[in-house]
């Protein structure tokens, strides 16, 4: 793991990592921020920001406004890339923002060319969590995840595929099914193929459907001026799944709030406040 | 004034947007928060920050994290650009980015060609204000001004000059005497020439040598590892100049912090708390 960068902010080190993944085949980029109390020794927990579409580790560190919660609260952050990179890594054959480069989807591809490369699932179910806790002063044993839309989907789908490993989960903005859903369909079918039994994994709402449960309740934040709310976000469908299986779910639908990082950095105390006190 | 951009954020408005520019004869974009409070009619306190080399009002306004205080606190946020720009404004002729474009330093320039639009003086000393004073909610009687680096050399010498415009003051890692350091030396000659004695009225260690006064005290943060800080920043000039003047500066040498938004986003919640005490 080689270190790009490290910065002293709000009393802890933002840093900025690269490694060769063994998931992906390709080098990985990705932020940790690692809060003062570790300076005591400390295993603290930690919690993995999914980002959607587009989107690098340096989104949400350059405007996700987590850092002086994640200190007060004594929080390790971890932002991993939305996908392989490298100039032999298959992109969108029109070079689309909703599929290839900047949008894996949290899953491991089966259909060529990207099945070599795109395998985010794995590298987010394990790889990354196992590399954070070599490197970094955590206990893997309190870990949290959440995301922003098609990072919202991730955390749902690994939240509720290991509730075991990940411990406490939440959503900004999730794509909660895509199976039902333009980003989805269009993603799930590059990447996975036709058979759409294949898809149920990589779907929140059918994996409740299937039975699968989170470690506790979830939290969701979804702003209402949202311009992707009603065709490829659809909360509701998540309120439903939850309220059929008994998930205690928090869907907060916040007024005039769109799908931004304004949106985003509004409510990221109120979610590392989730996590720090399940973790 | 045209509108870019207007986004709900910590449950105020962010906003982004252009106008043209009678001082600098160009377009010019900047941003402003106003915050929950303006909804009850109140006219609100202001705060003009001011950026640092190669920055637009971009910079501080996706990673200064500032949303959150400003809006509990009921302070309206202004950041504009750095430099006028276009393609008839003149631009370093190396292409530098300590002069020219992004690097307007905060005077009015008398060496052709950037006498033609390099008025920033002007722009944030008369033009800004009132436009803002025009368009948004604020008292112009309650304004402060602060910034960063180069920003913070324009938010101290704006500040001795006014005082009775700028009733607050702080800066984040200032130039605080462009006459005495590199930046300085290049843009006051670019800009203002060869006559030293036309720079003085644009180095607040000179200013205050020649009996300008803040409206009150000033708040400054430096970080100790900053890589600028004793070749261009020079706190202990300020310090010195203060003391012999009687002016009541809160200098805070801040260890381990480098000349990054890191560093301004863990400080900014002091000055924002700072400048809404004394507005």
């Amino acid at each position: 793991m080689e270190t790009l960068s490290t910065t002293k902010a709000h009393g802890g080190t933002q840093g900025v990592y690269r490694h060769r993944s063994t998931a992906t085949g390709t080098d990985m980029t990705f932020s940790v921020f690692v809060p003062p109390q570790a300076a005591a020794g400390a295993r603290l927990p930690v919690l993995f920001y999914l980002s959607g579409l587009t989107c690098t580790h340096a989104n949400v560190t350059d405007k996700g406004e987590y850092r002086r919660i994640a200190a007060d609260l004594g929080v390790v952050f971890v932002a991993p890339d939305t996908s392989p990179r490298g100039d032999d890594v298959a992109d969108d054959p029109a070079g689309a923002y909703d599929f290839g480069l900047g949008a894996g989807f949290y899953v491991n591809a089966v259909v060529a060319p990207f099945a070599r490369h795109y395998r985010m699932w794995d590298y987010i179910a394990d790889e990354l969590p196992a590399l954070i806790a070599a490197h970094f002063p955590i206990d893997p044993a309190r870990a949290g995840i959440t995301g922003h839309s098609m990072g919202g989907h991730g955390a749902l789908t690994l939240g509720l595929t290991y509730p075991d490993r990940f411990k406490s989960l939440s959503a900004f903005a999730p794509i909660v099914a895509p199976g039902q859903v333009p980003w989805g369909h269009k993603a799930l079918t590059g990447y996975l193929g036709e058979d759409r039994s294949t898809w149920r994994a990589h779907d929140a709402v059918a994996l409740i459907a299937d039975g699968h449960r989170p470690a506790g309740d979830i939290l969701v934040d979804q702003g209402d001026a949202d311009s992707f709310l009603t065709d490829q976000l659809r909360p509701d469908l998540l309120r439903a799944a939850a309220d059929a299986a008994g998930i205690d779910l928090t869907l907060r639908l916040q007024p005039g709030y769109d799908h931004s990082y304004a949106f985003i950095s509004t409510f990221m105390e109120d979610h590392i406040r989730w996590h720090a006190a399940r973790l």
